[in-house]
């Protein structure tokens, strides 16, 4: 393997050639070897670098900053990247001493000498075209890093609203389905009032409808940008221009409503839309663990339990308990929950540990949320697919549950009175009875307001 | 001390005539021995429910359910309630079970007393108004205690919102006093590049302006109620526009934007607002967190440290060290963050642990949250009146440093080129010599280009 | 009411005569209005800061430093604070920035004034007996305030084990009491393998014995003290053998294992031992929490739950559903276990904020230990007395689904092969019908080696 | 690709011949596509797997249950595993559903293909030699999985504390470096009293000392295994020997110190001694972190910093700002401890979500158990090698901080009383005068006196 010599404050080191990577990625290969797990990993972040990079030429070569031939190497070389190239040459681990600066370095090195490669030089022939000087011009890392993770994490988040629509069909469809099936409802686990399992599907779709709500104003907060504020938002060595265009280029080559903000010094250190954006995705966590409890509950048996919906069988349960079947995939989703809820806590000690101009953490920050974006996004496929989609439901079993409860004894208050529903509550549990049979028994109404009263469709809504 | 008896379907038990509350009260007392602390600490919950009570009541009178003078007694009772009197008997633990159940009957049977004492009954003659039949007609605690956790919690926000406004303007005004000091701004604690003590403090108000949008965003989102959902969302026993004319009362009561969710059984067992809410209040908690550790920072000394502003002394800070004085109003702000952090995971617990038709965790989410917002707000309106309204600055300390600063000569950048810059920085560094002289030592530059470059307010700013 | 004068180095106060506090606790009160709620909800902590008053006074007599009168008005006051004297003069607030200065302070006040009034003179004569030279002679906060901490900890670490052995034992008794009633146990919510009721109930005996040992482990590490490092831990102003006398005297006082940290620079800053013991008191959290999950869904029903066992009622359940009784017990304790698993996250906080040779958070720390601990005591001895105790079996039902369940098929995986009793488990399912019939049905067993395998106390344990 | 068909109970798959896993496999890799990484990232893992199935085979053989060339076949499969063979195949997504069914699945088929390759077999010749018949015979995953996730973190906590081990030794060499060297200490940030730079890098060494300790306790507890308790606990299906014999060997393989749970219904579903092992991870993080944030603080400047030590240059720390260096390392340690802050959560969340006879989240659980230990390893070497051992001290600068600090005034307290001492501090603050001077000019103490009294050794410990 053939090696070329690159240069930095500490010295001489060696690059492979075939690395596209230069001598400050490698410096971060060696001072971070704490995951194994490369930046690559996270195709969002490697796009919104480029992107980042691409505006910032685009506005350098607007300003007469940068030439056109390396303004138009440097566009090709981001475009490349956003095709797919040379991911795999984002090398940095994803956590990270140094606020994002081994990530910038590695981006400003990589295009550097893609767009060396495309003027015909060889890779680390830097005097041609050099990643700090042209690359990285008029940029620091302290605004290009929270400004690829801001664009990174909307296209992520719209990922994942597009999946979460997908689940939420699903659950519409299973609402539709099962809209005339009569069962108990349920608080505090214990028997409350009839409902139909309509009714109980409908809200895991409500609930997934509200926060996809909730996660596009959050990622409408992330696309306020600093691009152009530098080193800490003083914007010191810009052209007083130069975040106005930058913000504009990126904009169209996102096509996100980007906007930057009004006070750079502030915009540099806070991490406040993050902090907001973990919180709703600990909500949406929240939210789908629930939903999987429920599910598991629901499902609970085959002959112990409550046997109320059977979920797709997808694989064998158990190596020794034959024929049993497991709730796997509501239980793969409760972990991803409880994950992103952990993500959350490491999100808030990141953000609380900046200092005076800027916050050190971001790596961490980027790594959880885009952990937390892309699992849950997965799960929610998972879900949709492997498990609500293939639900059924043991009708006969949930009418009989109801029809033998105690609890539609509540929808006879306003015809015998509380006191005497609660007589009737007692002597049903005490002797195992049911409420339709002890009100006939003790004349409280006739068999047919009885039957009328407990219809159905009347117990489960409001009537007159 | 005189008693009466008072029945449930546990049996009969002596009340203290003394007490409005009843004998579902004193069950809740003795099952809920566990912090020592009643609801009553927080009056924003006991108004709430006195405002639903009331709205209920009005609404059940419209729709013929209940008669004139019982309405009546029952709304003075409301009033009474949030006029301050008998907050007192509002005694059930914070920390209950039952999902709210004995808060509801708390307010039912003190409200149903109060009542009774106006019509001229005495206390406990529920045969003429019952806290159960009358006051608590056609809810449940299942949309009782959400909706008025909801209209506390807003009350609590906007508070805390206001208090954050007085914060906010403190910081204003030093940012105002501050805009002409020239120092150092620093990123991951290494010397950066300079900026304006202003600049430093605008952020802070700046980060403060951001939380109090995104709290009002987030109390807009615990508007929607589901009063007349009763036991699970159904709405069993309401009538059919119960919900609709109950949310109008509420709402004119309260003067609070409210509206009735679309889905009622989604909005009965969910509690996403309140994680949103809580999300948010973090995020304040964490940004309040930095701001008060810049503040400590930046104050560190008198002669170890920083030194670059002083805060009022408040207190002796030692009993050993003569003289010492500590920055204890910062410091009680970061526990009340670190407290509202705690919170919402307890939030967040409670929150996942619901289950099928209600979350019986309501209780704890709404101690949690009272704190949160209470204590916030405590904390903003302490930082403002005994602290940053009395900070003062060491403007010559701060000017030296920036004059003999090595990081000043990034704006050299682009005179004397990256490079040249470089090793004027190393060599400054090395030497422990100004950038100033190095620079014309070596001819790079002529004493009066260096003094334009180098002026104040052209170094914290982009220029052409 | 009359006033005197105090001062000092802000200047001038008035104190209220009957205060038994002085100047330095009014500045508190005044600094810190932040919960409304003083040190003196926790008895623990006021009785350990006279104890440590205690022996500082003991140890300065046999130094040679202090006169035998004051210290014998030191040593009696501190007594009469044990005995439960002027708890309520401990105002100052549970949340407090300055690292717990102001507790101290309050403390040498109270104890200074009620020495005066045991010499016969006025409150406020501290020129007779000083507050700080004499009451805190040889100290300071950093290492008074700790080892207060650790022992009113250690306190109360001793109640919650002595209640977590109440709750054990009436685990105990119904394991007993439940031995022979056999039930389906469950794995994944869904029917596993057969069980006896009395082996489920051992566990959480056997979990709660567990946490007792590791709080006792974690109890121990809170022994080691930092008494005698004062400012810093280099000791400063304090004789060589201070510590060491202040430890003994301490360590008899209170009946504790103490014993005095080998780096006391590292000990004065370092709160692992508070972090530890709050994780171990997260664990019993997570555990009990687990318990009452189970408890809740053991005893769901009546009609449409698992129904196998019957918690005592303790209140009505619901204001709208006749005859309902809930969980409130167990959810109670849910929600004490989600505030300790919160309490933990913000004590991580705070002790991750201590900068250099102090941690200032230590109050914070303090107030989230001591509502953990005592409010898992209270939930503890709740649980016990409100639920345990009173929980009975449906020992009839849960006998039915045993023989009724398709997780029996299991038992004979060793006698008719695994493939068949996998299609026998199939068929189970599919009709209905039980594996008992299928067995004899296809031949695979004589009827008789089907009774002998299937033998209940053959089912619940490994067999040759 | 050649393939061959195996059977499950959902139907018939087709396996790449190349893959040593078979259908089980195959069906997990299907349903959880979650994060992208295999089990196979977690070496110590996959050993621990095949350490259980030898020990498991060794004790069939013993107990008769199976013949002697399987057995060895298996064994030899197990060795060549731990040699690192076929970790490659281990492809199970590290967040799965199941409660570890697929992991122990995946083993079993590994295993079984292996072993029958060395009987000279194809792969899925399962007649011969089957996963589950013969692989894992006599277990569950519910016992297999938890004992393998004991042995492999055990393994991971040992190699932690030897990297512990030597960063302790990084400080206690600086420590004794750096022992002669005097400077201020700081409480509250503010300037207290002396110490030496040696006193405050040996509480580094001191804390990793304990947290060491803390750690072989805690992993001392995961040593209680349940292998042989089988589905649930009660061991069905087990020969009465099998736990013992099985222990045995297994603590032979392993060289830990295995034993048997006294409950294994208990040790089935409880994951106490996880949660506590992340505990005290989370307490070493925080711990480790704080010692960072010090190393960052006591570095900051060059010029507008403390400027106490310097930490060895890793890298360029800025693309704009030139010769800035930053403390990347400490940074990478301090995310790191976000990291496994956050892994506590979400461990405490699954924990607490067991439900009745076993834990399905300990897959999660094992996931960020690895993590923490890993990354906490690889911070504390990556801390030791690239920041600790090259860290310099600016001993001139330290001392003459503390010449004109006011905060020696505290040792003159024994001589010239608070009060005056009080009086000096505060016009040396005022005044900018040094306290040396002020004492001299006021004539409290001779110079001799003062000099012997502001000897430095007498400034750092306790004194007669």
């Amino acid at each position: 393997m053939t090696h070329r010599i690159e240069h930095d404050l500490l010295g001489d080191r060696s690059i492979p050639d075939a690395a596209y990577y230069g001598v400050h990625t490698l410096r971060a290969i060696e001072n971070f070897p704490i995951t194994g797990t490369a930046i690559s990993i996270y195709p969002n972040l490697v796009n919104a670098l480029a992107s980042v990079k691409e505006a910032a030429a685009l506005t350098n070569r607007e300003l007469g900053l940068l030439d056109q031939v390396r303004t138009d190497a440097i566009v090709r070389a981001c475009n490349r990247i956003r095709e797919g190239v040379a991911h795999e040459h984002f090398v940095v681990d994803v956590i990270q001493g140094g606020a994002g600066t081994s990530t910038n370095m590695n981006a400003n090195e990589v295009i550097a000498n893609l767009a060396l490669e495309h003027l015909g030089h060889k890779r680390g022939a830097y005097h041609e075209l050099h990643p700090n000087e042209h690359v990285n011009l008029g940029q620091s890392t302290n605004d290009v890093y929270p400004t690829a993770l801001k664009v990174a994490t909307h296209m992520g988040v719209l990922q994942l609203v597009e999946a979460m629509g997908i689940l939420r069909s699903s659950f519409e469809a299973k609402a539709e389905e099962f809209k005339g099936i009569l069962k108990m409802g349920r608080t505090q686990l214990q028997d409350a009032v009839p409902m139909t399992l309509g009714q109980e599907f409908s809200t895991y779709a409500v609930m997934l409808g509200e926060d996809q709500d909730r996660l596009r104003e959050a990622a409408l907060l992330i696309c306020e940008i600093n691009l152009g504020a530098t080193a800490i938002g003083t914007g010191i060595n810009t052209h007083p221009r130069y975040a106005e265009f930058a913000c504009q280029h990126l904009a169209r080559i996102t096509g996100l409503p980007l906007s930057t903000s009004h006070n750079l010094v502030e915009a540099t250190q806070d991490v406040g839309s993050f902090v907001q954006l973990s919180g709703v995705l600990k909500r949406t966590a929240i939210k789908l663990s629930k939903t999987c409890n429920d599910l598991r509950l629901l499902s609970s048996g085959p002959r112990a339990g409550l046997g109320e919906i059977n979920l797709p069988p997808m694989q064998a349960g158990s190596s020794i308990m034959p024929g049993k079947v497991n709730p796997v995939i509501p239980e793969v989703v409760n972990q991803i929950a409880f994950e992103v809820i952990g993500n959350d806590v490491t999100i808030s000690f990141a953000a609380e540990a900046g200092q005076l101009q800027l916050n050190a953490f971001e790596p961490i920050i980027a790594h959880s949320l885009f952990k937390s974006v892309g699992h849950l996004r997965n799960g929610c496929l998972t879900l949709a697919d492997k498990c609500v989609n293939g639900i059924t439901a043991n009708e006969q079993h949930l009418r009989s549950i109801v029809e033998n409860s105690i609890g539609i004894v509540t929808a006879l208050n306003p015809y015998i009175g509380y006191t005497n529903a609660t007589a009737v509550a007692q002597e049903a549990l005490l002797t195992g009875r049911s409420v339709y049979q002890l009100v006939l028994d003790k004349g409280l109404l006739s068999q047919a307001k009885l039957d009328e009263v407990l219809q159905p469709e009347k117990l489960t809504q409001p009537r007159a």
